[in-house]
């Protein structure tokens, strides 16, 4: 392509609102420019990415057994009416009516849409296992829309979803989109970890988040430094021995601790360590109140919380409930003397090996000490309750954990029957018996990948691609196309590197060297191939984007040097 | 692809609904199923033609000089409101809003969005000129959507836009991509014509529709039956020369003709042909009232009537208006002693060849015999002001008019600076002058293109897919795969026509027979191999769908068979 005939407004400047390396960076690249708040335009550089990781997708669902299909956007309200999400899914969900009055759903996911086709066409086992996937325009309209890509209104997934008449099947073509789901972002060139994550609100048990390390990122994940382990940091279990002290249990007694409310004010006046303080917390649980231990240098993990309890919902009690229920504030709570018919006291497994402790009296400006648990309160079941720290043994037993950001960027889950028992997709087994269908569904950012692809892979000049992604294989510069010389000699490269199968973006414009250059860097294509003034002895220069490397050849020894670089 | 493996369900019997072929087919084929009303599911195959078809219209359109993007769906209504089309479009705008209460619309076309782009990127006539297209889903709330993929409410479209710092680099462009779009329709098999077409709402003037050539249709199509020539028959124009009768002058005289008021009854009570009646027909063009007279057996043309007058908005008069403005009813109007300070009379050329003939008297139950334009009445002009009909000669000289049903899947347009005005999107000129973008814009069906395929290439069976965009080359076929030797027969041939860069669909389901050839004729593929009772001979049978021809080969021969009819 000339770049005279496509559109690649490259900036010189930051933008103002771009607040992380890939919005900055694609922006003034030329790759994307904003529409509305989250919603962007896929300029033609950027739309060839998106081309190249589509086509890795396409190739990798074809080999775990997936058929390509393609569900509108538009989606009937009573889909999602049936399935409960049109009740349950909130302000995020964009909703319009036609012109008949009859309410649609924008789709932020295909679910209700695939459940009802197969449902409809599918009656038999024999016609089980069937996976399905979509490459589509997606829309939710989410609150806060930042981050460019990583997070906005109007994106493009590719969502997958499977049927089957057993959980082994199920098992099977999980393992298979695993697979296909590391292949996907290896092939991207991306530094990635499968990553044991939340179900969330959908409802499942096995799920794995597939998350780009990054410097910024929407979830914590917990490493192992020496091991695959991987976990969002919500989802990472503690797996350790606390080492029980000897030292002699003291009486238990209360102090007076004026105006000490935090964990490390009553630590420091009281002059103990953090770790000797027992953290209280009373939680909603569903319709129940659950007082949560753990130790003062841990933090309560609630969906731990709402794990074991087998809860919907767990939220920190008001302080209304608190008072009601405890007869003191939020700030004074503490395990002893508790009433037992009001409030369930849990604790996590830390909490056990505390001796002589302190904790909170449920009265104002006090605090016991001496506090030795099971001795001077109940606890109805010790578990792992808290937040993994770096540091903390990993739960695989090799290493230790370690924290980073990490931007999700596919998504793999057991859906179960959550969707076909509710919209009734069932089949008839092999004894002739109506059964649920049971489902996985399996999805990949296409657009956010692009994003993450710019955030892992540029320097302080620009972005540099790798090579199965870059928007072209080679920038041909002609330095000054002013000069015949130089002219003809590119244009004859140019069409020498097409016809030898390379993707050529060939800047003929009539720009200043130092522009061509600074964009050529920006824009960040494998290898640059310069046609300046050496031209009329037949050498130009070949430069290595990403090693900066840089070799001046004669044009007969071109074809054979880029194969070296770029393998076609 | 194994059969067992994808969704393909299909239907013995038509679906009450579907009204057409194509409709009825790509149902019972199992190409698409619908979701709601005028929206759609695009299945397995399905979704493989249209990807077939996006690659002929990318490689197309990168020939023609267009670089590809692609435009979010949710446009801010803004955008639409600075082009005034938020206010004109009417209720097929599917319009919506997000959870901040700001407007948006899910766009049917994109002109707001690329010139939104373009005026903020490009600033100088040096970066002219520039062609952007994209392949996106649209949106259109059709009042009645029908005939299955033709009349939908949310279709896929390439649509592409092309900016030009003057009309002749305008030009170009709209011949370039008049070349690529008549490249794209002959490569997927269609037989088509290039039509000029009525700008309609658009408001420009240079347009070609391109129609496919079918049985039924939106729009009737006017084309010469011994050259290209073709319009629709709103923009067809009559160039014919009407003999003058060499009959002398009879007297003018106002006969009685009691109830009588259509022309067929007039001319058959006065014993004269229609060709000499005179049928007048008042209209209000903008705020003024124009009588239009064409022969008895002609059909007044209005947007002839509009391009000559150069109106907005031509309507017949309603019968308050008529009495009001000519003191008689719509069907007694004529020319005669009409008051030309309120009424302006213009007449198709036909007119101007009666002789003694007839017409309204503006007075019930009267007409007037013997009458002679221009002696008993005045005309302000004769101008083309009719419909033309078959038979007559065709415009360009060459052979008569024929007419046929079209189904348009393609529209070049010549759009001028309706939007760069309005929207002020400008460049500045080689003289530092700011002056308007020139705008052509070039929209292709893309799911259209998929249906008016299917409703051209059928027969009785099924559907006969050319073999540019069938969704696979090949189907194989194990009649009986139980059979051992069938089954290993029909996986090794699989994966050798694999190996042979075929794509392969492979009926490996434990059917009956007359299941599997009903299907396959269905589906429509090019070519059909079929592994049957010959099996273990190593002999098998090609059939080809679209003749029925019918060989047995020996399968050391397939690969050389296969490379006669189906060329990769």
């Amino acid at each position: 392509m000339k770049q005279s005939m496509t559109l690649i407004p490259t900036l010189r400047e930051v933008p103002a609102d771009a607040e992380i390396k890939s919005h900055q960076l694609l922006i003034r690249a030329g790759f994307i420019r904003q529409n509305a708040s989250g919603v962007y335009n896929y300029l033609p550089l950027a739309k060839k990415v998106l081309h190249k990781i589509e086509t890795i997708v396409r190739e990798e669902m074809e080999r775990a057994g997936a058929a390509e299909l393609l569900m509108p956007a538009l989606t009937p309200a009573e889909l999602w009416q049936e399935s409960g999400r049109w009740y349950s899914y909130g302000p995020e969900l964009m909703r319009l009516h036609d012109r008949h009055e009859r309410d649609f759903v924008l789709g932020p996911t295909h679910e209700e849409v695939i459940t009802a086709i197969v449902r409809d066409e599918v009656k038999s086992y024999k016609r089980l296992p069937l996976a399905l996937y979509q490459i589509q325009t997606k829309f939710r309209d989410e609150k806060r829309p930042r981050f460019g890509l990583l997070r906005g209104r109007e994106f493009i997934m590719k969502d997958a979803y499977s049927f089957h008449a057993s959980q082994e099947s199920l098992h099977e073509m999980y393992e298979n989109m695993y697979r296909a789901y590391s292949n996907v972002f290896a092939r991207c060139g991306l530094n990635y970890r499968a990553v044991i994550a939340d179900s969330g609100a959908m409802g499942g048990k096995d799920t794995h988040e597939f998350m780009v390390l990054s410097e910024v990122g929407e979830d914590t994940i917990a490493y192992s430094d020496s091991s695959s382990f991987a976990a969002n940091i919500e989802m990472a279990p503690v797996v350790m021995e606390y080492p029980k002290s000897n030292e002699p249990q003291q009486e238990l007694e209360k102090r007076e601790t004026v105006g000490k409310k935090s964990i490390d004010d009553v630590a420091a006046y009281l002059g103990v360590e953090k770790e000797k303080c027992i953290k209280s917390m009373l939680f909603q649980v569903d319709n129940r109140f659950v007082l949560v231990l753990v130790r003062g240098d841990h933090e309560v993990n609630d969906i731990k919380v709402k794990n074991l309890l087998e809860a919907t919902t767990v939220e920190l009690a008001t302080s209304e409930d608190t008072s009601k229920i405890m007869k003191c504030a939020i700030g004074s709570l503490g395990p002893i003397n508790v009433d037992f018919e009001a409030v369930q006291v849990i604790a996590d497994h830390a909490v056990a090996s505390v001796v002589n402790g302190v904790c909170g009296s449920n009265e104002e400006d006090y605090h016991f000490v001496g506090v030795n648990p099971d001795r001077d309160f109940k606890v109805s079941q010790y578990a792992d309750l808290r937040f993994i720290k770096e540091g903390d043994p990993s739960p695989d037993g090799q290493g230790k954990i370690v924290f980073a950001e990490g931007i999700e960027v596919g998504h793999i889950f057991k859906l179960g029957t959550r969707y076909s028992e509710a919209m009734n997709a069932s089949y008839l087994d092999d004894n002739g018996r109506t059964q649920p269908m049971i489902m996985g569904c399996y999805g990949i950012g296409i657009s956010r990948t692009l994003a993450a692809v710019a955030e892992q892979c540029n320097d302080e000049n620009g972005l540099v691609w790798p090579a199965n992604l870059a928007p072209y294989d080679l920038h041909l510069i002609a330095v000054n196309v002013k000069d015949d010389e130089q002219r003809f000699l590119a244009e004859s490269l140019y069409n020498t590197l097409l016809e030898s199968g390379y993707d050529v973006l060939y800047d003929d414009r009539a720009e200043r060297a130092g522009v061509k250059f600074a964009d050529s860097d920006l824009i960040g294509l494998p290898l640059r191939i310069t046609v300046g003034k050496r031209a009329s002895e037949g050498v130009i220069e070949v430069k290595v984007r990403k090693t900066g490397e840089t070799l001046e050849i004669n044009i007969e020894n071109l074809v054979e040097t880029i194969a070296k670089y770029v393998v076609k």
